[in-house]
């Protein structure tokens, strides 16, 4: 069988979630060149079996307990999320998990020898140097999912020398240019309209404190092996140029294309190859003029600069920090919390922390845990 | 001697022009690097002196006859132009020389298998298909020294794969909206006010008239063995994103620097390494917002359209218009031809000339000496 050679076997773990979607999207415009082999999901169990109906994977992870037994075909098997996340029938996972559930399925990914295809950057915040010490170790690649690292990654391809600076666009988010006290009354539906992105809620909602920027640069630093001072932030409201890599002779090459997430999916899915994909909208420069850039000036994100101070003192620090964002987040979407106070929980929480400075995977498993428990207890 | 193997030894065909005297200030800045053992000049014997004192090199060329015999070092010998060009003591030839001048150096380098970094778009329009067939025959490859191909070269480095589209940016030059009445009375010295870069006479007055735009997608055509359908020139009056390069999948890669052409040499110099240059200024994208796209209207720039047609015809058409050009530009500049008629006199020319549609390098010279003459006779 032809087959057997050329398809690529993909698992993607969070499957109901945007990214999750999106991919299946990708995979949807190219049949003949992946099978889905693995899903999984936390509780959108009437999507995936919808997705199971369509894909025919042959395992499925769900939360455990879940809300009902989903109806699946007789040869696909519920098996616990690193199983499928480990299984050696698969060529690539996609890990398109929100949060700090992605860590456990991206570690026994990695060390079962897979290529990652990782969205998730709440991990690599909260474990970056462990992960890129057992990728290396393991020789699993992580290919960058999101379209800011993935730019990177693409700027830099051929560019085996030194890099002198990657310059990380950001489109600001929701708020962008407004004060913070403009911010004291703002409702979850205003924070969850983003100007440019359609994406999922956490992802959105930290673009509008642009916590999640800081940790794209967090991320950045661990993917690419970059000191802190060579990655810099720049406000590009109109997200075309979704990240640049200056070289040490001083040129510069940026990334381009209207946004839209199938783009750095389908880039991670095929690496090295590229295809043509009909239905992504192709980039048009007098369209997209003009193209501007802002400063982030200081002091006027401080929710960035203070997430980004943290995840540079290394540790456990940044553990903490994406912990306890992961729960304000929630409690903001909730209208529990409002706005400007998820950075005050933020703070709070990292106030109380007592680091390690070289953890082990448990010990970022138990920082995670008690940071989580720690924003809920000030909370109530 | 450690020099023996890592000093890259330069020729510089057209030393005192512009990009001589700029490819000689990147030598300047990396004197470990490079040795000079070839210059050559037209007519500036009082600058090649200078040059030669300053770089010693073994062996200089100038026009013959010149006005007076320059002043040289015993171990600097006067040789021919072909053979400067050709010496095996050269490990990279920069072809700055202006115009037809440089086609026969141009082939001889090539012929003696000689890396060439080409900043000269004329002989790749005048004799495209001939070059890159040598080129491809003598294994010496053509290293692109203009900002343009620089920068669609970068964007093509690491990926291997077809690209679908090349999108060559144009400041659109010293009068660009204007409509063509308005250049009616336009001076030389109005033409060589060029918005964004200081470059020689010649490539400004044809950057006034778009022909420099149309060449430069001609010379695409050949150096990237791209379909004419498959390039696009959009203006983009900042002149910071230097050229792009969209990929099968729809991704775009820009190349971008502030517009100094000592970086597009240095990367061709440099091939494929990249140095660190203090003296040239870095990046700012804020300083440099907005960075903006009008589009090419047609019948905006006439010159372009004609030019660019004739280029497409193949054969010797596109050698005739670069002739043409080379004459009706020199004599704008001196004032006895308006800005306008440089148009005409090409399309007067082109409609006299029967073409050679493969012609060998003798009959590319020989329509290039023919119409550089029915030039000078439909003036008379």
């Amino acid at each position: 069988m032809e087959d057997e050679y050329t398809v690529k076997r993909l698992t993607v773990l969070g499957s109901t979630g945007s990214i999750g979607q999106q991919t299946l999207d990708v995979v949807r415009a190219f049949p003949d060149e992946f099978r889905v082999v693995g899903l999984s999901t936390n509780t959108n169990i009437e999507l995936l079996e919808q997705q199971v109906q369509e894909f025919r994977p042959q395992m499925v992870s769900l939360r455990e307990p879940s809300s009902r037994t989903p109806k699946l075909p007789a040869d696909c098997q519920v098996i616990p999320l690193d199983m499928v996340a480990a299984h050696p029938e698969t060529d690539l996972v996609v890990m398109a998990i929100v949060g700090h559930a992605g860590l456990s399925p991206t570690m026994q990914a990695i060390r079962a020898g897979k290529p990652i295809a990782l969205a998730n950057k709440e991990v690599m915040v909260m474990a970056g140097a462990l992960i890129q010490e057992a990728s290396n170790w393991w020789g699993s690649p992580i290919l960058p999912l999101d379209s800011e690292p993935s730019a990177i990654w693409q700027c830099l391809r051929g560019e085996e020398q030194e890099f002198s600076r990657i310059i990380i666009t950001a489109s600001g988010g929701a708020f962008r240019g407004k004060a913070q006290e403009e911010l004291e009354t703002v409702t979850p539906a205003q924070a969850l309209r983003h100007p440019t992105w359609d994406m999922g809620k956490k992802i959105t909602i930290d673009s509008a404190t642009l916590i999640n920027k800081a940790f794209e640069v967090i991320e950045a630093h661990w993917l690419f092996n970059v000191e802190w001072d060579r990655i810099e932030v720049v406000i590009h409201p109109q997200s075309i140029i979704h990240s640049m890599v200056e070289f040490k002779d001083g040129s510069v090459k940026a990334q381009l294309s209207p946004p839209d997430m199938r783009l750095p999916i389908q880039y991670a899915l095929f690496y090295p190859d590229r295809h043509s994909n009909e239905s992504l909208v192709s980039f048009d420069p007098v369209a997209s003029s003009p193209l501007t850039f802002e400063p982030m000036e200081p002091g006027q994100y401080p929710s960035f600069d203070f997430v980004l101070s943290v995840g540079q003192r290394g540790g456990t620090w940044p553990t903490v920090v994406a912990a306890a964002d992961e729960i304000a987040v929630d409690l903001f979407l909730q209208g529990q919390l409002r706005f400007l106070e998820i950075q005050q929980i933020l703070r709070s929480v990292v106030d109380r922390h007592e680091p390690i400075m070289t953890p082990s995977l448990e010990q970022i498993i138990a920082t995670d845990a008690w940071a989580r428990e720690m924003t809920m207890n000030i909370l109530r």
